[in-house]
């Protein structure tokens, strides 16, 4: 046991002599360090379970130097989630509407305690969302779809009358970072998860919840009332459809009175959905939002819908939404995927943002890192989300980001039953990431970068300098050595884990396929979306589809997502197509190398066993960012019949070997590190 | 078949039409282009097989633009094997006084007519060296021991009534070098190999070896008296032993008239020896050539010997060998590994080299690639001998280099029937470079490099330029990426592929333990040879003594050979020992990048497939290096607990799977280029 632990025993110990709640956790993720031992004297108006929750939380980590009294229900001016911090010399006032305002008051005290002393110094802090949520793709059986980080978290067997302990350390690592929603299930989801047993498991799993402000959603399969309600039909205009919602809604309110909603994808990869019965994503929305309604619930209705017979996949959520703008319930949210094809390491942002202006837009960011190494390659996801949330709409006018043109944030779990919740510890710093850009979208990668550092390992300025700079530049170079340039979609078929820009499978879906993205040949590469081709470009404002449309004025990092260029075409940087593509791949390389000397650094300055690990996952990352680049300037330059440019490293890998590369995993594992 | 194939055939058949004698090897090796087509006149006074085979050569390779004629017996002023060559106008006069020197002369003038035209010009050329021996490590069974080219030419159940037309190419490939030896067996020596029924086949090589001035000797197990004679036992020193020499060595010539010798390891790696009798290496060699001696035969005594008992391995060979120095009968040639210990990628040469100086030496290089990358690695090795050749060994003078000190080069070859000889184009090079250097001491590594490209790709002046320098800088580069500074023995146990400095075999020969050579501790590394520690430099002449024993005057390539020295010692390019150390493997790294990028840059100048297939080896090299790199430095990073400096990347492999990592081969194969 390392003296860190030690000392925490210790300290528990200490603390559990004092207080009634014990909670085992405070070695938990971005909670783990308590720089001020000894107990703090907190003063609360409220004895809620969230209130006490607050108290227990400043009593334990705001140090014995500070005092703190919390104030619900005062404050008239303030909104639901809302609160206040006044601090002077050493006394703390927080005053918020509502208990879980004060709840959120008094993890950001402690976030700001871990940060700086605060001197003199008062804040208001809202929420840039009201609905800020995770989406767990967890199976019945526990597996998780595209999850990477040990098995689903919710004990299904154990349930309702065993509550695992992590239960409440995963509703309390969500309300420190502000996450207020939670849905439970894959949305490729059983009919089963509405069943009356699982509802009862789901209520006990909510209870655990709510004290920490977090609402549990369930994501529902589409033809349930037929799979599980011996329903002739699903169809949503069917009035005993309809009617059997409006029960199956009432009985899960009976057992949780605050429950969120219903996330649906229909219609999409093979889903049941309203579409099977001639009926609009609306009819099917409204028809669940009409059942929600009187218990104030919400649908989530996913956007991400694609057809295999469409000449170009990157249009059609466009295409079938934007019709429906207008159409849904109230109670209805649209959740939309960042870019139009699906999570990949850099999209243009959707153009349903922006131009679905009458109903409500939810963003869907994916913290698991489906395509972007899984747990074993170190990828700072806040960079991209900034990317997309900063990105200019132009609608309805200049000016109006992506940010603005939402009410909601929903990001994908990376979460799981591994000892470190997320597969590896930089992870979790997606997981906070999302909930502090949930909470406040005007966080910059940089701030929540230092916050996460601080809170996690203890370092800041200098000594965190090497980490931040790592972690800042990560994602770039996943895009490079993966997919520069607007490159999407080269991946391996099923587990999605490594490049096979090559991938051909027989009878498959020609949008499942690599090259229907890369369409490499030997004229030269890319996906010519311009006017001149599939005029994806025109779902955008005018002044970005002009912008997209010409390949001059195309920046680069979009290039090949909207053009079709020549291996010889000139960029803007001057060197070819060909000659640029190549030294990305070498930049993400060169990168993944300079990442590992940044975290050497480090060395000394974090736990031994964190560091080796982490050392071990960037060795990992080395070897696949060079197992992309050699498979893909290969495979790609059998078309081009160009050789590498000065300064790019000539391969180390054996294209027909990579090509008869199969890992045996599948799209629930995560390859071990040792297995290339 | 390529055109170039196309044209070589119809050469071939015009050329049948015009001769009786068809070589089916114009494409062979280094022989392999014929660039003046056509039929050259040329007259020759004798009509041996020797002197026809001379002549036929300069018919077919000469061009019709060239007359010659050959000139046998009548030049006295000539050495044996020497010649003159006058060219004027045209024609050729071969002036020689045996028909083997004309051969010699046709194969120079051939070689010069593919380098350059020459115009009027004369020169006479001797070889340096006497016996210029190939020794192969070929077993009874096919098998080649640390052969890595495929099996045994010698088809042993085919002899000696079918020939393989490989014996012939075999034999032409030899004479156009100028080697006049073969050792056909492995020197762990079968008893079996003098048997009656085997001197047949071997009389039957011997038959396809003379008429190009081949002689054939043959590996002896030093117990044949007892293990095939019947003989109670195998003393040297006994009457019966000698006299089933005699009569052995006497049904050999029966066969083999010009029979060269034999070849002996004995009490070396438990092979036996005059030691198992309380007789001495002389006793043995003795014995044995007063039964060669009637016959002009010459007995080849290994020195290659090493006791599991003593401190230092390296001093050993000379150890038991100086006492012996004179007393050796004349036709006795000690042979005398390059380097102290075994063929590491560099050591230094062996103080045996002008300390024996009232014995005939040989000097035995390795061809085949045992410790250099087996026919993985591109490593052009005329500069390791060169190096060696011209190495200064102060005795018993100033200026005395180990090329003056020897009578006689063998070399291990590295031949099998592979469809290229040697395993990979490039290893070709080697067997060349070892026959010119044997014939010429004076000749650089750049002249051999430039013949051989020019011979065997057709490649001059900056066409050749890229493939030169990739040749050259190979051997430093493996030294670097393997065992730089003067470390030595770090390989695998057993099959010798790739590193192993942390190899443990519980009861094994400490001296076959890498850790017996590195001692790496966490007080420094390196065999302290010096006179505070073996005092192995005592062995050399003082000059060199006193250079070897400073840490500060000791080259840096053999500090590590001669010293143990601190981590944070000083070296004298300014760096510590260890930064020294991980700059070389990151040097060597970086080397093998460069020779990737050297080789892309004929693609096009040479046949796709060699091209391609060169590619492939150097991939392997590259990762292989990597291997060596990240598993010799995290190793010896464990005791010296530094990090990498600036400029070395950091690894990519896992120690732990390195230290796992178990090939399964043995030392009579060659790892398949796809395994890592």
């Amino acid at each position: 046991m390392t003296n860190r632990k030690i000392l925490s025993v210790v300290l528990l110990a200490a603390s559990a002599l004092s207080h009634a709640t014990i909670h085992p956790s405070d070695t938990l993720l971005w909670l783990r360090r308590t720089p001020a031992p000894g107990t703090a004297t907190v003063t609360c108006n409220r004895t809620t379970s969230t209130a006490r929750i607050a108290a227990d939380e400043l009593r334990r980590g705001l140090g014995a130097d500070l005092t703190a009294d919390i104030r619900i229900g005062a404050a008239k001016d303030l909104s639901s989630e809302q609160y206040r911090i006044d601090i002077r010399s050493g006394h703390c006032v927080i005053a918020s509407r509502t208990d879980v305002g004060a709840l959120y008051a008094a993890y950001d005290l402690l976030r700001q305690r871990q940060l700086r002393l605060p001197a003199d110094t008062a804040w208001t802090s809202a929420p840039s969302y009201g609905l800020r949520m995770l989406n767990h793709w967890d199976n019945l059986d526990g597996t998780i779809e595209r999850g990477y980080a040990g098995r689903s978290l919710w004990q299904w067997s154990d349930l309702p009358g065993k509550l695992s302990v992590r239960y409440e350390q995963y509703a309390r690592a969500n309300a420190s970072i502000g996450i207020n929603a939670v849905v439970l299930n894959n949305v490729n989801a059983a009919p089963e998860m509405l069943a009356d047993t699982c509802l009862r498991k789901v209520a006990a799993i909510a209870d655990v919840m709510r004290p920490y402000g977090i609402r549990v959603f369930l994501a529902i399969n589409f033809s349930s009332p037929a799979a599980i309600g011996g329903l002739p039909t699903s169809d949503p205009l069917d009035a005993g459809v309809a009617r059997w919602w409006r029960r199956k809604v009432d009985a899960i309110y009976a057992l949780i009175p605050d429950f969120g909603g219903f996330l649906v994808k229909a219609n999409s990869e093979g889903l049941p959905g309203p579409q099977d019965f001639g009926r609009t994503h609306a009819d099917g929305a409204n028809m669940l939002a009409r059942a929600l309604a009187p218990h104030k619930g919400v649908v989530v209705w996913r956007a991400f819908v694609y057809s295999p017979s469409d000449a170009d996949r990157a249009k059609q959520a466009c295409q079938e939404f934007l019709p429906l703008d207008g159409r849904f319930a109230d109670n209805v949210v649209v959740q939309v995927k960042n870019g139009p094809v699906d999570f990949q390491p850099r999209e243009p942002f959707s153009p349903l943002f922006g131009a679905m202006r009458h109903t409500a837009v939810a963003a869907e960011l994916q913290i698991t890192q489906e395509y972007t190494g899984f747990s074993n390659h170190i990828c700072f996801l806040a960079p991209m989300w900034h990317e997309v949330l900063t990105a200019d709409t132009h609608r309805p006018h200049d000016g109006c980001t992506v940010a603005s043109a939402i009410t909601a944030m929903a990001g994908v779990a990376n979460v799981g039953d591994s000892p470190d919740w997320c597969g590896n510890t930089l992870a979790q710093a997606n997981w906070y990431a999302f909930g502090r850009m949930a909470w406040d979208n005007a966080l910059t990668p940089q701030q929540i970068a230092r916050e996460w550092i601080a809170l996690t390992f203890g370092l800041k300025g200098k000594d965190a300098e090497p980490i931040e700079r790592m972690m800042l530049m990560s994602h770039e170079a996943v895009v490079d050595y993966m997919m520069p340039m607007g490159l999407h979609h080269l991946f391996a078929w099923g587990h999605h884990y490594g490049p096979e820009p090559w991938c051909d499978v027989p009878g498959a879906r020609p949008d499942w396929m690599p090259s229907y993205y890369h369409k490499a040949a030997p004229d030269g590469i890319g996906f010519d979306r311009s006017s001149r081709g599939s005029n994806a470009v025109a779902q955008y404002a005018d002044t970005l589809a002009r912008l997209y449309d010409s390949p001059q004025l195309c920046p680069e990092k979009y290039l090949l997502w909207f053009h079709h260029m020549a291996w010889d075409a000139p960029t803007a940087s001057g060197s070819t197509v060909w000659d640029a593509l190549c030294a990305h791949y070498q930049a993400g390389v060169d990168s993944v190398r300079a990442m590992q000397k940044l975290w050497q650094a480090v060395s000394g300055k974090i736990e031994p066993d964190i560091h080796e690990s982490i050392g071990r996952h960037l060795r990992t990352q080395l070897r696949d960012a060079i197992w992309w680049k050699d498979g893909c300037l290969q495979y790609f330059g059998t078309f081009s019949r160009r050789p590498l440019p000065a300064g790019v490293e000539e391969p180390m890998l054996e294209l027909d070997e990579m090509r008869r590369f199969g890992l045996d995993i599948d799209n629930y594992t995560c390859p071990p590190r040792g297995f290339f």
